[in-house]
């Protein structure tokens, strides 16, 4: 998607457009969200309405058009470029904050009495769906989630991404996809359930060894799947799937149907058939079509806690993974250093860079995320991007924070280091270290198996907190094999629900990545990702510890060395001497030499 | 009450009664909690029905009786009390386990289908009420609460207690109840509610700055309370309330009326008027009679907000009783330590010279709750008592837990400390190291204000944890201001839910008490109150930090010093100085001597 400004006119004829249809229609209010049928986190072209009719770009926000209001509801970090993008066109940009109302307070407040909101049930969650029922009963408001009202007046709308799907293959894939349907099927018979439907990419993608390249980052394909106890149907757009990898399929018991027939499989399940779905993971639009007499039985999917798991031969996999990412990183710092004061370097270089050092890795497929290069006041935005039209040059003094990650055959990285520019303040230092503290003591931690994940985020946040320093974002999220970054279901974060899905088991893999950000002036974030791994049964129960798995040096210029304890010496030295041992064999000449100097005791 | 064995005769012919009654009544289960209209922790004999009917003394468990089953459920800590109490009374214990169905969910499995399940509706709150309909509905189970079965054939039913209620004056008591009553008025109308009913003793007591003697340990009266914009009404029983003291509330605008009169208080509420409840806290009994234009509101007790956060008044005084308490275990332990080998000690001796020492204390009123000297294997279960039938001699090695505290006229206090007998066992110095180290961690912890209190309890638990640690109690509860010792809204256990209300704030009294338990061994467990204070507001929000009330040396002959870290060991000796420097003017000869060797520098 082009990310162009679009003209004031523009925005308001579309307006004026789809308020025709809404008066057409008998709606008060539209509500778009950032959303498609898949709940995914980036989205087709095809699902961007709330941008095509607002004209703002981030990737997160909802859109309210009423007959004489547009609202456009962004948290912070979005703030500045809605400023931008929404200037003049009419459109409202309405801050999300604790206390101000949100989207669906919002139409329970404003919508009139008696009157009519609408939504594209395509796009809605089952479960999100309920909640703003609720929310607008008590005035009378009827939700209207059967109509796509953007359809009609969206010409140029993009097509479905028709990108061909591959297999994922041993070795890397460590559990056939015959096995994984065998699994999934025992999960189903214990709840009592005939059927199952999924429309989460990174469940389908995991559960049938399959992999894609139809949004940005996420190894994932446009697809929904139905399984009951004899058939494995994929739902997926023509041409994606060639001969041979159907044949494949085929000889699994995974047969294919194109994926508008998605409906009408739903509406054909039999009288009494039971169907497990996962309510806040289904959009609400595919179940209308449902026989009356199907039982709709409601959990978690799953392959969201068996993908959760990875085997023993996936963390080896992973392990080399992480050498390789680690491996580039030392290339590319390499570099850093010794170019900075010989020629002109941007927070756009570094990506660059970075992302060409990655590539020349084994197994690499594609970055994980987009890079995050942020020096000083820019790395004080959690989710910065630099882009050719604005970023900033690196010199003088401060820090240069950079968050980014690789997708391989073998695995998914995520990683956060701080670099020192010039000469550091004392301030950013401290910073600097204390963030190190939180991470080191959540790296440390031992935990009894089970235990809730956002109940441990206190341990990492603890040495922040003792300076009146705290950060908005979770301690740490889960994260996908040769999959999505971002995936649950534990989550490190006091802010989080303490649901049971979010129960730490073996095999899980998190990030730990406190930070400290302060406006206009600099931020931290250091970042490295953790395996859950069994660390012995006593009297007292099963614990857990975690196995560090990134492997990348953490620059020891940029800390107050009289501010870690002894205890957190050790562990720094102790990860450093590993980080040199498991990465070295990988490297030779300037990088070698960077990654020994940048190893060294402290 | 007396704790005297029920015969197995008696027993089962009060069974035989019950049976007769349900058997009229057209009840096929009946369910008796352990549970007054007040839903206290300490039952009056009127509401011990269950012991009367069971047999079973512990203070805790659940009975139901079936036309052919009666079965006790009961946590761990009451099984071998259960074991010896039921013998061949027909009754079953059934053992509260994770996994094991409790007695609602096994009445929501074995009642029979279209049955009636019988409660008295006077002792289970509106809540628990709910959600055993609810799960008695699926099986077309009805739920009646309108009758008390036992009420007809426990023939020599302990009378309602008649003692008298007497105020809590300035300067213990530090704002008027007057302003207290403007305070919950000024809440009621931010809620929108006309009216708030109120059944918890100790928010009654708070409220109208009175205490009581009615139950063992906690300070409140039997009452009822209606508080409307112009009339605040207090229900009790006749002669508890002295003629001086009628004419002191009334000028404060407090009239009384009999206890029995709540019912027809509540079923004369105008129709219209919305009523303010916290469902958990209120019996759905005493909701009947309400008329169906009432308007239930429901929320927290406003009350129990306000009372977990004292006032600066109230702390200054909670530091002098707990410089009282402090010298009153001086003086105990320096008896205790000059004794040992001289005459024979027991836990119960331990028990009555430790009372009588805090009795001799000004501002004294009685003990918060029973005393727990627990040598060794007794230690092991967190709740023991030892009684004069049944206890330890104190002598040969070991650790001995004393977790006791009193209710002073200025505050409330509860404190454990171990003490080493003759030469305690590495490990068993291992795990009294292990548990300080979580209570200095905690104990030391900053935190954003308003953070839910179980999110906490990780901080307490990761030194524990390191060593495959854990306790099934939680780390800590709250404290009220000469009022129970067991109070909430805050809990900081990560067992606990993570409701709104557990959030933390400014003035709130906590325990820190992690422990170690090893069963047939010894037990560990260490414990001081502390005090929510301000720590300052920075760019991230506002902080708060524990200063810690409790006063009195923990033991370093049960510490394997090197296990602590610099930071531990100079928390431990800037405690220890401060208890010297504030115990010291209170004490003279031997406890100032055994004080002063025991705060010692390590």
């Amino acid at each position: 998607m082009s990310t162009q400004p679009l003209t004031q006119e523009v925005i308001t004829e579309r307006l004026a457009r789809i308020r025709e249809v809404m008066s057409r229609e008998g709606v008060d209010a539209l509500l778009v969200p950032s959303a498609d049928p898949h709940l995914s986190e980036y989205l087709p072209g095809y699902w961007q309405g709330r941008q095509w009719l607002s004209g703002f770009h981030g990737s997160v926000g909802t859109l309210i058009v009423t007959r004489d209001f547009a609202g456009l509801w962004a948290d912070s970090r979005y703030w500045e470029q809605a400023d931008k993008e929404l200037a003049g066109s009419t459109i409202e940009l309405m801050k999300l904050l604790p206390g101000n109302p949100g989207p669906l307070e919002w139409l329970a407040e404003q919508a009139p009495q008696g009157g009519v909101v609408a939504v594209d049930g395509a796009v809605m969650a089952v479960a999100s769906a309920r909640q703003l029922g609720d929310k607008l009963e008590p005035r009378n408001v009827r939700l209207r989630t059967d109509i796509d009202l953007l359809a009609e007046v969206w010409e140029d709308r993009p097509a479905l991404p028709d990108n061909p799907v591959y297999q994922h293959l041993p070795p890397y894939a460590t559990l056939s996809r015959v096995d994984k349907l065998a699994s999934l099927r025992q999960s189903l018979k214990e709840r009592g359930a005939d059927w199952h439907f999924l429309a989460t990419l990174d469940d389908i993608a995991w559960l049938f060894n399959l992999r894609g390249s139809d949004v940005s980052y996420n190894p994932v394909f446009v697809s929904f799947a139905l399984i009951g106890e004899h058939q494995a149907t994929l739902f997926v757009g023509p041409g994606k799937i060639d001969a041979a990898l159907r044949q494949a399929l085929e000889r699994d018991g995974v047969s294919l149907r194109d994926y508008t027939q998605i409906h009408s499989a739903l509406g054909a399940l039999p009288a009494g058939a039971s169907l497990l779905v996962d309510p806040a993971r289904v959009t609400c639009g595919l179940l209308v079509n449902l026989g009356s007499e199907v039982k709709l039985l409601e959990g978690l999917n799953p392959t969201t806690l068996f993908k959760s798991r990875k085997s023993d031969a996936d963390a080896a996999h992973i392990r080399q993974a992480m050498e390789q990412d680690g491996a580039a990183l030392c290339e590319f710092f390499a570099w850093f250093e010794s170019a900075q004061g010989l020629e002109p370097i941007t927070e756009v270089t570094v990506d660059e860079h970075l992302s060409a050092a990655r590539a020349r890795r084994p197994g690499y497929v594609s970055l994980s995320f987009a890079t995050i290069a942020a020096f000083n006041a820019n790395g004080a935005m959690p989710h910065y991007r630099a882009t050719e039209q604005s970023h900033a040059r690196i010199e003088g003094d401060g820090l240069l924070l950079i968050d980014s990650g690789g997708q391989y055959l073998g695995g998914t990285t995520d990683i956060t280091r701080m670099v020192p520019i010039g000469s550091p303040s004392t301030e950013q230092k401290r910073d600097c270290t204390r963030v190190l503290k939180g991470m080191i003591a959540l790296s440390r931690a031992r935990f009894p198996r089970g235990i809730l994940s956002p109940l441990l985020d206190a341990i990492a946040r603890a040495p922040l907190w003792a300076e009146n320093v705290d950060y908005g974002h979770g301690t740490g999220h889960g994260v996908g094999y040769f999959m999505n970054v971002h995936e649950g279901p534990q989550v490190i974060a006091y802010q989080a629900a303490t649901t049971p899905q979010t129960a730490m088991q073996a095999g899980m893999i998190t990030s730990i990545e406190p930070g400290t950000y302060r406006p206009g002036q600099w931020g931290v974030r250091i970042e490295n990702l953790v395996l859950n791994r069994e660390a012995g049964q006593s009297e007292f129960g099963e614990f857990l510890e975690f196995e560090t798995l990134t492997l990348c040096p953490i620059d020891t210029r940029c800390l107050e060395h009289e501010l870690l304890t002894v205890e957190e010496r050790a562990w720094l030295n102790a990860y450093h001497q590993q980080v040199r041992e498991r990465l070295s064999p990988l490297l030779a000449g300037a990088p070698l030499q960077w990654l020994q100097t940048r190893t060294a005791a402290i």
